[in-house]
């Protein structure tokens, strides 16, 4: 264990300055947005593995719900295992990678550019042959990352897909809230800081002390659910399963019980009812959820509350940073070293 | 726990009938075939839940690999929490729902039908609310399943979609090679059932002594580890987690260890020997998987080895029955009644 913060922690605490370079930036973001609008396209495929897949389910989310444009997630094995050439023409291909280094993901991105797809690529590398390949590189400003647990190059790639669709229909309000965004993340880190370190402790405890987990949420928060398993995986080694409230019901819910702490990113509104009903079945088998909340006043009196005052559609953000310090605090109470987890390399290659 | 078999085992008995069935009314799956080719469409979504979803996975796959048609996994809350809109014109949307009563499907089905999407449902209840919302509705022809894990519904899906996919492409073999698997089925079941008896029954004692599992495979056979995880938790409450080969090197293989069985289930040919590296890893971690394989020679000696003579994109039939007879053995050692898992029902209603 180092002495001092974890890079994994420096690195979360570096989201908010990444987010302002990303809007600074926004001119590349803007040019994109612009070749997409000239391009209309039909349909949208996403390219992505690991936490960047995660960024690719939000990116479906929120494509789908603003622009309506029909979006699904590739199989890149279909191009690279299996050769198939799929029609490409009248579509648009997004990968998101942050090493942009993946060759299966760099052989879907050529595949769809040479098929007449338009092609972007959010990624953390310039110089990477993602960014090459694609027509578009729209860059996640995050700096060089070293912990292998991604933290500010998730939140980076959220941040560059929400601009990106908010540059495409402005009236969504993306942009300005966005522009929040880096204030609002320094408060929810703090706050997200100071419950770990009070009412958040018997909740650290459990998990610590697990050796399997749930996570579940819904909707754009689905994102959340899914990256923040990854997460517990990758530092503490925690078979974190994470489920939409919904498919938790479809069987899976029979995996909560007293033994396996369950962690609830519950937003506000419609979704946020959705999510109790999961939280009321998991703890009627007897579990206990630990619920990150919005602003709602909520029946779990002991939930981190972040207090978010933004759309839905943005709260994936804050939500990742609050739960990142919570992995983060995880790892260090089993007393791993979430920088560097045996076996696991900063850029994985898969074909 | 019943005396004789449990009704899981029969209704995976009754697979290989359930086919015979399909292949003899594959006159309404070649008429609906006959109207995707008219509406030529332009790309694809599939809205499904849960095991159903799986079945879905198999039909991306198939999909793209042999028709070239760009396809995507629907979210249904986008449609009914969001109430997005999305633009179905050019669009074909394919729900695979076992009871054809999720809220959620019907209601994805009904917008995209609304929206100019020709729209297909495969489900196993003709009465449904999904047979009725879509333009054209094929059955699975399985009867009435009633054990709570579904299986001869979810091969019949598959059923269903490779003999879809074969009307579309005759090229693709498919047809012919369907005719095949009733008998290459019954085959399958008898040399599983011996090899669980047999050399097989370490690795059960394993699998039923264990609380997490890993699950793995790559290409069209990601669909049966998705599955073969989802029946292992809804029978036996284990955190089974399913990868592709892929994904698993992405951050997960730090998971596996002496005390997480893993399942794998290798297809010959190049995917088998994308699956052999990701059981290379599991071993190197001290894990001990457990080998469902095509008919190559492998090195585990103790592989359960179907002997399969068959297109790779049909072997998710039999890996899938064969996984159906190890869950449900894997859930008899332990001691529960996989007929019935505690607090999950047949049919799942989600919005």
């Amino acid at each position: 264990m180092p002495a001092g913060p974890t890079r994994m922690r420096r690195e979360i605490g570096e989201i908010p300055a990444t987010l302002e370079r990303i809007l600074e930036g926004a001119g590349e973001i803007e040019a994109a947005a612009a070749a997409v609008g000239r391009h209309a396209p039909r349909w949208i495929t996403i390219a992505a593995r690991g936490t960047s897949d995660h960024a690719a389910v939000y990116a479906q989310y929120l494509i789908e719900t603003q622009l309506g444009i029909p979006t699904g997630l590739a199989k890149p094995s279909i191009t690279t295992l299996y050769g198939a050439r799929l029609e490409w023409q009248g579509g648009l291909l997004l990968a998101i990678s942050q090493s942009g280094r993946s060759p299966d993901i760099v052989a879907v991105t050529e595949a769809a550019r040479e098929g007449g797809a338009l092609t972007i690529a959010i990624t953390n590398d310039d110089d990477s042959p993602l960014a090459a390949t694609a027509e578009w590189a729209l860059r996640c400003r995050a700096g060089r990352e070293l912990a292998v647990p991604a933290t500010k190059t998730y939140v980076a790639q959220l941040a560059v897909v929400a601009a990106l669709v908010g540059a495409l229909r402005p009236a969504s309000g993306l942009l300005g809230n966005l522009a929040l965004l880096p204030d609002l993340l320094r408060t929810a880190e703090n706050t997200a800081e100071q419950w770990l370190g009070g009412a958040g402790e018997q909740h650290l405890d459990r998990m610590a002390g697990a050796d399997r987990a749930l996570v579940v949420s819904r909707g754009y928060n689905l994102a959340t659910a899914l990256e923040l398993a990854l997460k517990l995986k990758e530092t503490s080694g925690l078979f974190a399963e994470p489920y939409s409230s919904a498919d938790l019901a479809h069987g899976p819910v029979i995996l909560a019980g007293p033994g396996v702490p369950a962690l609830a990113i519950r937003p506000d509104g419609p979704i946020g009812a959705e999510v109790d009903q999961a939280i009321e079945a998991i703890e009627q088998r007897g579990g206990h959820p630990i619920v990150v909340a919005g602003s709602d006043p909520l029946a779990a009196t002991d939930a981190l509350s972040l207090e978010l005052d933004v759309p839905e559609m943005l709260t994936p953000l804050p939500f990742a940073v609050a739960g990142q310090l919570l992995v983060e605090a995880v790892a260090r109470r089993r007393g791993v070293d979430p920088d560097a987890p045996p076996g696991l390399g900063k850029v994985t290659l898969t074909r």
